[in-house]
């Protein structure tokens, strides 16, 4: 039996009616071969228009369930046959659910990353290749000390749900550090995140469609090039000098593509450690407001300078709401505790947050309270400092084993901050080759192909100063370093079977 | 200048030779007009096929940097004039940030639904609205026993980086609580979630595209239609009686539509409080396996049943891999933990896994390892009888000011589990005109038609008893027995005007 429809509520009239004639049908309280009222008949008993009655029957049309036949009017079509026996005891099929899936757009992970990743996880190997902070320093009792006092005060409030948008008071907290930073905000312009890769993943998904094209540096930060690749963007890779990402190519570029997303990592840049100029980041700010194009600012290192402090975020000369600043407490702190966070214009962190509200409701709430409660003890200022007199201890210590140790050929750099060396072989060697051999010697880096969108960076690797001990990076380095003497000595046995070394062609 | 192009590598030649020459002319290097080399000639001086160099040019003629010119051959484009000013001194605008994004599936939410959560988070409205654990029965101390130990003894560990499928302990230990369940898995088979609303995205982005049709019982959990829609899925609404879901329907259903999806609340559903037979069960287990569909089963109340168990899970069942199992530790314990997990084939959590890796990296570890140290405890399961024990202590004094005050007309269901009562208006009658006299008597709920897919539900309202104490209960019920009174007066002073009651017509 139809109810009546009803006007006030959100769903069309004809989808009411559709829904409900469905219901019948696929119950079998209407039968196949029953006969529908007449359109004019149904509208006129239920108040509606005719014109009603006749997009729901076409509606019932379009998904098979009712036909017309002459001089019969509409019809309940049979249910259709299933092809497939319906007999109980035959054992069902497993579902095959590689075949179910949808087509994932991030193509699948080189495998030596995932050799790599096996590789770190054995105990007797010294990792140079994760960018974590180090466990050592790690302000264990201040931290324990702000989950005991926000579980005392206040553990039956902060356990329960949160905003989406994040804790208000982590907002507050958010808005001063931003400030230090040199950047005006307010609560509502911060998203707090679960860890900044769930910024990248909801930007990609606010911003991209597929087939758009994203902007990044080559090299660029992995996880970024994962979640711009899920969302189906195409790459373009610009290229970098010691300023930072080449606006002169990227000015080439913009009218040609007009991508949707221009992401940097300006600071201390993942994974090759250079600052971007000032000069550079205004010329970058004015080419998105000259395309409107937006920006995304990505800031994880900041802070943790060695010398002078590297040049204000694009994000504190935007007047104009261009660029999306995003940042995280896992390399000031710990990662594990998943927390980050967006400073954007106000439709951004709505628009972001909206996504978030179904992607996983809102970030971990003992986490934001903690946090909170740390930073106003003044303890994160503190263990910055910290920071900015260890780290750069361990980076000597992996420089001085740089120039002791390897073999000529092999060129790096010499950053002011941030977590990483970024390294070159000579050309014509591959750190892919030289990972194998490093594997065997029990030391692990990354390779720098897994930071180019579009290929390069065969010659490449990562190397972090920051998670190791100085002794830990004294023995690593001791062990790349018989690894590379090993790889140099292979070259000169086969010398160049295979390949010579590039030339210049055009 | 072009350096050689390289076969080992993972980028085709053809790519190779496109990204070099498209840096080139971006960078100015190529200045427009600048001819390239003919296709014959660069192929024989990079030793590749002239198919190969053929291929690239295409590329860069699809992408406008290069055009054929007679007798010229290939040439350089002059960059496209950009059509807006670039004077410096013209102000620039403002991103129109609303234009910019990816239109949104999901619709926007109900402005009645916002007004909701602004309602309940006001001082003095009782709030019967949220899908809350009681705050005063939290075991507290328990839990931050856990984190004092656990901090204490692996701090250093535990707040890096931890797995995308989950901490090892945990997973350890989930097996564990599924076989509690009646269900057999290994740690494989588990993904730790940050929070079971997750679990719902990662399955949407899984196995959802635009279009695809997914079955939800009609009513069902808000977030879970939310995930489904943000991935573009048209969504079936099955109807429901006493014995859960009716498969009959179901059974006409999957032979038209196919759905990639059924999602299914089988243990005191959100919000209806049912419980699906093991008939039922069965029978749903069974039309998937007919017809190669999976079921996503949540279960975030099964363990909170005030009499006899509930019927096994689905999953306990399943054979062949057709259910994904998700449940979560926020009904359980806290929300603001935000861990839930999976229980699924080994190809299932592998995907979802590659998903979560570029959404968030991993939970929460601190939390993991916390809640891996509670449950090893027994504070879990001793945290679970005090709620089989108290709320129905809770759910009692609902129903009694049911029955005391409320005035004919409303009907309710009595769950032997779960959270929430389930109540109906008489016909005609609103839940969403009570709700606004209910906010002038400052207690609020939720309407019925957020929980259903296309429509119904006006008549039906959800209470929660779990979140406030009897007291708050009574008080809460006395306030909309107040709401209820004040309705039905104002619906007899003007006797169906605007309608009168439904009537049967097909």
């Amino acid at each position: 039996m139809l109810t009546a429809v009803d006007r006030r509520i959100g769903v069309p009239l004809y989808m009411q009616i559709r829904n409900q004639v469905r219901d019948l049908i696929l119950s079998g309280d209407l039968p196949a071969g029953a006969r529908l009222p007449a359109e004019r008949e149904l509208a006129a008993s239920l108040g509606v228009n005719r014109t009603t009655v006749s997009s729901a029957y076409h509606e019932l049309f379009a998904d098979g369930l009712v036909e017309g036949r002459p001089g019969r009017g509409t019809v309940v079509q049979p249910r259709p046959s299933l092809g497939v026996s319906r007999r109980e005891d035959i054992l069902p099929e497993p579902l095959p659910w590689n075949e179910y899936f949808v087509a994932l757009h991030e193509q699948a992970r080189d495998p030596l990353i995932r050799q790599l990743v096996a590789l770190c996880a054995q105990k007797d190997v010294i990792s140079l290749a994760g960018g974590l902070p180090a466990p050592d320093l790690y302000p264990l009792d201040h931290f324990a000390a702000a989950i005991d006092h926000v579980l005392g005060r206040d553990g039956r409030v902060l356990l329960q749900h949160s905003p989406t948008e994040g804790h208000s008071g982590l907002r507050e907290v958010l808005v001063t550090l931003m400030g230090e930073r040199g950047v005006v905000a307010s609560s509502e312009n911060i998203l707090v995140l679960s860890g900044s890769q769930q910024g990248l993943d909801l930007i990609a998904r606010a911003l991209i469609e597929p087939g758009d094209y994203v902007v990044v540096e080559a090299p660029s930060y992995l996880g970024a090039l994962s979640a711009f690749r899920a969302a189906g963007a195409r790459l373009l890779a610009v290229p970098m000098d010691e300023q930072g990402m080449r606006t002169d190519v990227l000015e080439g570029l913009l009218p040609r593509y007009w991508p949707r997303l221009i992401y940097t990592l300006p600071t201390f840049q993942n994974p090759s450690g250079r600052v971007m100029s000032l000069e550079r980041r205004q010329a970058l700010l004015s080419l998105a407001q000259q395309y409107q194009t937006a920006i995304l600012e990505d800031d994880p290192y900041g802070e943790l300078y060695f010398a002078e402090p590297p040049p204000p975020p694009v994000k504190s000369l935007d007047r104009q709401g261009h660029v999306i600043y995003l940042s995280t407490f896992s390399k000031l702190l710990f990662p594990g505790i998943r927390v980050g966070w967006i400073a954007a214009a106000r439709p951004v962190v709505d628009r972001l947050a909206s996504i978030k509200q179904f992607a996983d409701l809102h970030t971990n709430t003992l986490a934001q309270w903690a946090l909170t409660e740390f930073i106003r003890q003044g303890w994160l200022s503190e263990h910055v400092l910290t920071l900015r007199r260890e780290y750069p201890i361990r980076r000597e210590a992996m420089l001085n084993a740089l120039r002791e140790l390897t073999p000529r050929g092999l060129r790096w750099n010499e950053p002011l901050g941030g977590f990483y060396l970024w390294c070159h072989l000579e050309e014509g060697l591959r750190s892919r080759d030289l990972l194998e051999l490093a594997a065997k010697h029990r030391v692990a880096f990354v390779i720098g192909e897994a930071f180019h969108a579009d290929g390069g960076g065969q010659s490449a690797f990562r190397l972090n100063y920051t998670y190791q001990t100085t002794a830990g990076i004294r023995e690593g380095m001791r062990r790349l370093a018989e690894a590379l003497t090993a790889m140099m000595k292979r070259k000169q046995e086969r010398q160049g079977p295979e390949r010579e070394s590039p030339r210049p062609i055009v």
